[in-house]
């Protein structure tokens, strides 16, 4: 068998030898394996190595190896984490990390006992009984990971448990529909600390009296059902819709080698930023080293106690692999459909598969090019396939929908759908809060934002690269040097950043930025090649700059950041992103370096580019009980990069191949073979 | 035969009418018919029609009306213009203005004159003579209408001649890429009146002796040509792909009434705005009286003579329904195709198909809705259809194709999509400008913009709306009588627009345009019900506001408008807009009625909402020689209207209905039946 590619996810093999290294290390111990996952090499290393194999040269493999991060259980440290990198190849720990302080990601297992640990709590019972909930009704006990306050020490985990009511005895009736006035804290050791009755108005005080459960009065389950089983049949007027491939797809998958109509790349996979992107390549020429979503940060808006405590990182805290879907054929994609698998490990270190996790398929997308002459009336026109690359995560009530689109024209656009369910808590009838919409009687869905960071690790045609930033402004009218008489003229202005640093977007003066290589000219345009950010014009963090909301995020206050390559740095919230204290992200660590000029100068270097995006989101009514999928796109395009149209070459469409079909053959209405060209 | 809906365009026997009437009222004068098309009814007339209908109640039918342009041959005033609005159920006039300085939309039959007339003045002969072209290559010349820059007098037409080159010896060469160091001016009378060399570099003067021709040195035909029959095979990996309706489309449609997935609409269609859509409804609710793209200016940022008077717009000017292309069967759309044919009249009166202008059809977009249960792992997922239409238009070099997208959570979006070839001017190998991109050697591609505007006229619930502008704001954290402590708190400010006007957006606060019904109060958020905006985020105008682009245009100084319904109120930058001097367009409009608020005000009125958006194309050589679809999309959704999700009742997506195929079934992969949920 051949031996992985250096950007392959570890193999099941190397999961398990990565394992047995790291007990015989932690010898006596007993660990709890929460990651066991490709260390990607030293950059360095992998350019030698993808020059070599570009040229089809023999090449120096670089070292196969694990980071393993565990945590020890049975410790007098609670839950002391420890996180080693393994070479598989010599079998020896390259480096060994006591993290203290810090947490890993969520453990479903702990969840599950503060879960548990509520339930047997005799307040807990009493609460309950008070609230005189209906007969049959079942209270489910939500627990989420505590958003640093600073109230509580955070070198112990904390878990807020939030209490919801499945009113229809069904295992998926929707208990966010029925929040509960109660709430828990629960500690590292499993002992519950703390119960809060919850605020309606805003009156934040928590009060001493729990509310009586009302809901039923005036809430029918028509109003936040959403499983089929417990709704009215549904509309029937959706006729079936089929895509049909006769001759198969037009990609190629060797391994996680993914090749499609010029485009090659490699698939990886990891339980944190769940699918990357590597060595992507158009017609052979590279344009970006690495793609991956690197962080997720959802604060909600809500003021009121205990409410800042939700402030979710869903990649950091809860990880976009390990909550990836198990994709099934003929609900998440249509056509003819490829699916990845990825691997994890369980807590004793075995291999896991996630199956599944990734479907890639090609898709219509309308009309690539077309030109008719008006001379001739000879029409041209192209079809535009797309290989779409999808992955979806559950992350407790919430959904995103994650999807890059590869075009025929070297485009690249990266989609995500919020869809899933709103986080609610209850509001008494009647009244009204300023940062919350009223769902469903009783219920509110608090504002909060979703904010996205696409990590774009750019090797235009090489790996120095700058970032431009080009603006459109009006020629000056009365300057005698400039010659624009009437008021017409206007022209681009460019600065190339060399500072790392955050920037925002203006679409007022036309802002686009431009990953360009300097020294690779264009030979018609006579500008350097580059490619541009299309971006998602999103506000960004709304939380206090001295809030932990901000300080833990950092990421949330610009739009566009630029910063020196170095291995390692894939993360904008930092590295362990639980109950963080903030000043690990990405500002802080440019504000680390920038007294060394070597370090963090970002001109003709390696780069990177990250990008916020995502959405102010003030739930609307329909939004409910399950939201409609909210689209928000970013996008890179080439900008003097080719000699011209990539797409040029792509065949015109053809009735002979579409086989399209005419509703009606009415009055004069021929059915048109689209004529030959 | 049932009579035709008041909304319904003219039918042939109407148009027919129409011409014989008009020509009877001109007694003995020769018309040259522009324009024969629908005056729609009052809306006064049309709301008790509709509500009427709505009802199932017998109601009185507005009467038929035709607006008529003609233009009279053979007059001593040069292509003077009158326009009369004709009642056809009782023949009569009802209206009569002689336009006295306005111009039609271009006249194709005057432009291929003035054409002509460069073809035989003896200068431009000696001109292109002298240009030494090479053997066996045609001159092209391309007229365009003349952008007011105030050089001339526009109470006649005035028609600037490009002159282009074919060098390859076919039909569907593309002359774009030889542009040709010489421009003409034709008179009213088909005079040349003036004949420019012109500039290379930023030095604008115009030069006494025209560039030789010498492209050929470099330029090959690989670089520029675009037609199959001139380009190397085109790449053969694009498998085909199907879209296969076993049991139909999803639509009905009766006559112009169009249904769908509980949506009613009427599609309409005429000479100027293309495509137009009325009485929108979801699930029998009023949404929109009326949908329409209502102008597009394409001002270009070259500021050297004579490129000044390229500044076109194309409904205006040219006509998006005139110049709609004629949609082929397997080549525009995929799937199953309902098309719609539109109406004109020749010049002398008679109905003229426009076949193919509209085509109707469905497309799957992804996923709507997803929620997986995390306890049970029970995932419920269902897909989004959208319901297309799509018209294509060419306006000379280029091609706009325009589509409303809708959707079964009760969306709108109306996407445009830019594509077409670029215009081009010459330019001296080695010579750059600040206003233009070189795209092939000698070929310089000016900077432009494409502004749209999306006339929106709003019913929600009915037709007294009001504009509501919503931002989200942080919470004050120091203030006494806010409870903020953490500085997570952020709210919602809203204001309610009271006065005509333009607005800009601004993501930055995520401000957000929500047009809402006030006496209609959601019963769950108890607030309007209401549907928003989601912008296209663009540059405005970059033009000088003095400038005649600016003056003539007005709509590209504000991203959205709102204004005080009024009959006939459809054209932002006025109804005449070939050769107008500006003042005609939706600021003037606005500022005559600043002072009279009872026409004006537009809280709880009649109002109609303009959204201006586009792009300023600064080209990349990628757009050459025929650019990929450059996509815009604007939204618009519901917001606290519904009582939740209005997709809920799709039908959950199956395998069953969608038989989608793994491209393999490999190790430990099963090819997975969707459960039955």
């Amino acid at each position: 068998m051949a031996p992985p590619h250096p950007f392959d996810p570890l193999t099941l093999g190397e999961i398990a030898k990565a394992a047995v290294i790291v007990r015989k290390e932690l010898d006596g111990k007993d660990p709890n394996f929460r990651v066991i996952t490709l260390q990607e090499p030293p950059k360095q290393e992998m350019i030698s190595f993808l020059e070599g194999e570009l040229r089809g040269q023999s090449h120096k493999r670089p070292a196969r190896a694990a980071r393993v991060q565990v945590t020890i259980r049975g410790n007098s440290k609670p839950n002391e984490m420890v996180e080693l990198t393994i070479d598989l190849t010599t079998g020896s720990v390259i480096k060994k990390e006591h993290l203290v302080g810090k947490h890993p990601y969520i453990d479903s297992a702990y969840m599950q006992a503060a879960e548990k640990a509520c339930r047997a709590d005799p307040r807990i019972e009493t609460e309950i009984q008070n609230l005189k909930l209906p007969k049959g009704a079942q209270v489910v006990v939500e627990p989420w990971a505590y958003a640093t306050d600073g109230m509580n020490n955070v070198s112990e985990r904390t878990t807020m448990c939030w209490f919801y009511l499945r009113l229809l005895d069904h295992a998926d009736a929707n208990y966010y529909a029925y929040p509960l006035d109660l709430c828990a804290e629960v500690s590292e050791q499993l002992q519950v600390t703390k119960i809060y009755h919850l605020p309606s108005s805003e009156d934040e005080r928590i009060r001493e009296d729990a509310r009586l459960y009302d809901h039923s009065k005036a809430h029918s389950p028509e109003l936040s059902e959403y499983h089929p089983d417990l709704r009215p049949p549904p509309r029937t007027t959706t006729k079936p819709y089929q895509v049909v491939q006769p001759e198969g797809p037009s990609f190629q998958v060797d391994g996680n080698l993914l090749s499609w109509e010029k485009w090659t790349m490699r698939v990886g996979f990891n339980y944190r930023e769940g699918l990357t992107l590597h060595d992507i390549r158009y017609d052979g020429r590279s344009l970006f080293y690495r793609l991956s979503l690197s962080e997720m940060f959802v604060p909600y808006g809500d003021p009121r106690t205990p409410y800042p405590r939700k402030g979710a990182f869903d990649l950091g805290n809860d990880g976009a692999g390990i909550n990836a879907n198990n994709l099934r054929l003929g609900c998440d994609c249509l056509g003819t459909i490829k699916y990845f698998d990825g691997w994890h490990n369980t807590a004793s270190g075995e291999p896991l598969k996630l199956p599944n996790v990734v479907c890639c398929h090609e898709q219509d997308d309308g009309i690539l090019w077309k030109h008719t002459n008006h001379r001739t009336q000879n029409a041209v026109v192209t079809r535009s396939r797309i290989l779409v690359l999808q992955t979806i995560i559950t992350v407790s009530n919430y959904e995103y929908i994650f999807a890059f689109h590869f075009g025929q024209d070297a485009s690249i656009h990266y989609e995500v759908r919020a869809t899933g369910i709103l986080s609610t808590c209850p509001i008494n009838n009647g009244d009204k809060v300023g940062y919350g919409t009223v769902v469903a009687p009783g219920v509110l869905a608090p504002y909060h934002q979703h904010l996205f960071s696409l990590r774009i690790d750019p090797a235009i045609d090489g790996y120095a690269n700058s970032l431009q930033v080009e603006e459109s402004h009006p020629m000056p009218i009365n300057d005698p040097n400039v010659h624009n008489p009437l008021g017409v003229g206007y022209t681009t202005k460019s600065q190339i950043i060399t500072e790392e640093g955050g920037h925002d977007l203006d679409f007022v003066s036309n802002r686009t930025f431009k990953i360009i290589n300097e020294k690779q000219i264009n030979p018609i345009t006579g500008t350097p090649v580059g490619f541009k950010l299309l971006p998602c014009y999103s506000q960004m963090l709304l939380a206090h700059p001295q809030s932990y909301h901000a300080r833990r995020s950092e990421f949330g206050s610009h739009a566009v950041w630029v910063t020196r390559y170095q291995d390692d740095e894939l993360f904008p919230s930092g590295r362990h992103t639980m109950q963080s204290l903030g000043g690990e992200g990405i500002s802080s660590v440019i504000e680390q370096r920038k007294s060394d000029p070597a370090a963090s100068s970002v001109r003709n270097e390696d780069i990177v580019i990250w990008h916020t995006f995502g959405s102010t989101h003030n739930p609307r009514i329909e939004d409910w009980p399950v939201m409609p999928s909210e689209k928000m796109v970013v996008g890179l395009k080439p900008v003097n990069f080719f000699t011209g149209n990539p797409g040029l070459d792509v065949a015109v469409s053809t009735q002979e191949k579409n086989e399209s079909v005419l509703v009606d053959d009415g009055a004069g209405c021929k059915a048109g073979i689209c004529p030959r060209l």
